[in-house]
């Protein structure tokens, strides 16, 4: 092995025997491991309680370091986000690689030291995982998958089925901040005011909501497809509209330069820090300012409301006073957001 | 989008719109989905007990389709096999997919189909996904990502620190099935009598083990880097010798013939489908019998025993009648193995 091989990862890192073994030992276990160091195939867990809540993410997200985050944050952010707006709160997540061959060992510390942080500022513990490698030109770079268990522990049952006419939609705070600066970066955009991605846990925000508000009914992050693709998959689960005013959606302005300036809607655009409730309508301003209390969600606003209809469509008033039909995107604008 | 496009995964199909919405309600849901038919982001889960097992595993065989096996069977036995060998009873599986551009729905189809089976041969549920897409070239067909959660039910503690000297070391059946199937298949040789991949659960013969047989102290499935690296793992772990006999090591003729062909131990060759028992001795005949009468454990063997050493080695009785160290296996061999 020369040294320019010793930095970079091989395929024999993933072949179950010592070099596999080092690069556990040397590369991920300081960096992933539980307290006591390890991090075995399967981890025991004593939890507080039996009723759990089970998620997995890949993530296969290009570049792989982007302005306010890497995969590993994302990859760790995103499981746990899956699981805080189930109304859960998480508690351990398995973390799994697929490395190309030739992979920088510098890149995959720097990914794992991030999302580490990710999981510790969580009080979440990446308990065990799994190396696979493959050759070069099969996996572009890194995918991460993360699964996550965390445990319910709180009153508010939440569903689509809770949901009732009048209820009130909020969003945490602006809209599309992650998929554009994926897309600028890919791009090479560059703009005055930087865009940076809001890749970020929501758990605490999510815990300060289901502790503090009675009310809630349903919470999703608006990932992939974005805020339309959201409020589509409430309209059609609950089988109820969604009115929803745009002049009340915040945006960043820079991103919303940069999704006219890529002819993007930026109601499609996925983010990674977000989060949609819906709230019964007594108890909206009261969610909406546990919200604004809370860094994650100093940005929230109460953006439409549900009602019956005869179809389930979501409409969006218009800044300019019309009114269009806001549809499930199709899936074709942004490859390898997350 | 032609006829030939509707045959095949698009980059669309990862986009978290209508067409991702359309490839898990017509495609993935029918086949994987819980009772409900429901495959959310998460899933929500009742369990028996508190005391849970977590694992994860990613799967880039190649090829996909094997004989024995495909990737879909391979990924949902094998975290099945890593719940059971760590003592608990699989529950749940989250199934995560990474999908290239151009990849045949049928094929899909077919993979999904067979991680079903197996799931449900087994009493487990798969009960939450994701699905992600990337360009072509760019994930060699298709990776599965597995996460899984079982429940320790069982009375015996399993653990390296519970294993000690005069302990027996038992494989529940032929090695090498696994790896030389998928090498044999990939340089397309052919043998008289065809390799069949091991590759199946492990759990209904754990389940029989651990209820009806004391004595047990741990228990690993030699995958990646074979019985060698297993062994070499528990002395490591354990701090202690063990002695093996070549003579008693149950192989397929054909594999060795295959490893022998293409100049590979078959002691460093992937399994999926057996497990290494260690057992205390005055329970090892028990243990073994126990096996005898599982279609899993029908060629069992006990092929050696662990003891107070100087240093914590694997030795083997040679079949005639010399010694030699089997060490770790460094790691090149078998790239793509599971």
């Amino acid at each position: 092995m020369t040294k320019e091989d010793s930095n970079r990862i091989l395929l024999a890192h993933g072949g179950g025997g010592r070099l596999m073994e080092q690069l556990i030992r040397q590369t991920i276990l300081p960096r992933l491991g539980d307290q006591g160091g390890q991090l075995k195939d399967s981890a025991d867990l004593e939890l507080d309680s039996s009723r759990i809540c089970f998620t997995t993410d890949s993530y296969v997200v290009k570049p792989l370091f982007f302005s306010g985050g890497d995969i590993g944050k994302l990859a760790v952010c995103g499981t746990i986000n899956d699981l805080a707006v189930a109304g859960s709160k998480p508690i351990a997540i398995a973390l799994s690689l697929i490395i190309e061959t030739g992979f920088e060992i510098a890149l995959l510390e720097k990914i794992l030291d991030s999302a580490a942080q990710a999981a510790r500022q969580n009080g979440v513990k990446i308990v065990t995982g799994d190396t696979k490698t493959v050759e070069a030109g099969a996996a572009d770079g890194l995918y991460i998958n993360t699964a996550g268990v965390g445990i319910r522990c709180y009153d508010t049952k939440l569903g689509f089925d809770k949901i009732a006419d009048g209820d009130k939609i909020i969003i945490s705070g602006t809209i599309g901040d992650h998929g554009m600066t994926i897309m600028s970066q890919r791009e090479g955009i560059k703009f005055e005011t930087p865009l940076v991605s809001d890749c970020g846990s929501l758990w605490p925000l999510t815990d300060q909501l289901l502790t503090n508000c009675r009310g809630i009914k349903f919470m999703r992050d608006p990932t992939r497809g974005g805020l339309a693709a959201t409020l589509n998959e409430i309209a059609e689960a609950a089988n109820l509209s969604i009115d929803i005013n745009e002049a009340d959606i915040p945006v960043n302005p820079t991103v919303q330069a940069a999704a006219d300036m890529l002819g993007f809607d930026v109601l499609n655009i996925a983010n990674e820090g977000k989060v949609v409730i819906v709230v019964s309508p007594d108890k909206a301003q009261q969610c909406l300012s546990v919200c604004k209390k809370h860094q994650m969600g100093k940005d929230a606003s109460i953006i439409g409301e549900v009602h019956r209809a005869e179809q389930a469509l979501v409409e969006m008033k218009t800044r300019i006073g019309g009114a269009r039909i806001v549809q499930m995107p199709y899936g074709t604008e942004l490859p390898r957001i997350c």
